[in-house]
């Protein structure tokens, strides 16, 4: 499958679990076509703002600079939670503080991910 | 201008405007393709979030039941603060509650938005 599609399969795979879990859901558009950069997923619940960038590839990688800083954004003016959530084949969805990428120079890998990752129940 | 390109820029004026004044702001898609309806823009700053449906049409119009159905979703579920925006050419935006324009069965004309009408700085 292609990135593309496998990343937009993930997406909507993580907007439709999180309306089951009750959020309202909105899925951003990913072109940058009015100029500003967005998180990929923002849900609300009860006063709670989430917002998340989503990857699906299978190994290690790193997250640009500028979605850091996009997701800092929303983390400290919104105020959101804001999450990179990594979907591994075997393990499905785990999800990864922006805090907590961002000290580590924005790179994920499975060892990480183990160590820092929490579930979507806990977000 | 074609009613879609209006619209577009509309939605992308009130988008920059929101942004202006310190919202993170995110335009949400508009087709339905993940069979989720969704509001046009979605803001947030300081805790407060705010959803938005826009119209930049010059006459009267009724907001579809599907919407206002949205929108208090939003509104309950979120929460959030939830307006029709409305353009016209010569005042410029004006934001109607949700509430109001839900007891008004979704009518929306000039005189109505005359007496319930709100700006930016109040929405």
């Amino acid at each position: 499958m292609r990135n593309y599609a496998k990343g937009y399969r993930a997406e909507r795979e993580i907007v439709h679990e999180l309306s089951r879990r009750g959020f309202m859901v909105i899925r951003a558009p990913h072109s940058g076509s009015i100029g500003l950069a967005s998180p990929d997923v923002i849900a609300a619940k009860d006063g709670k703002l989430i917002v998340l960038e989503c990857k699906s590839r299978e190994e290690a990688f790193t997250v640009p600079p500028e979605q850091l800083e996009e997701l800092k954004n929303w983390q400290e003016v919104a105020p959101a939670h804001a999450y990179i959530a990594w979907k591994l084949n075997r393990r499905g969805w785990t999800f990864l503080r922006l805090d907590d990428v961002a000290a580590n120079a924005g790179h994920v890998g499975k060892k990480f991910a183990e160590e820092k990752g929490i579930t979507i129940e806990d977000i």
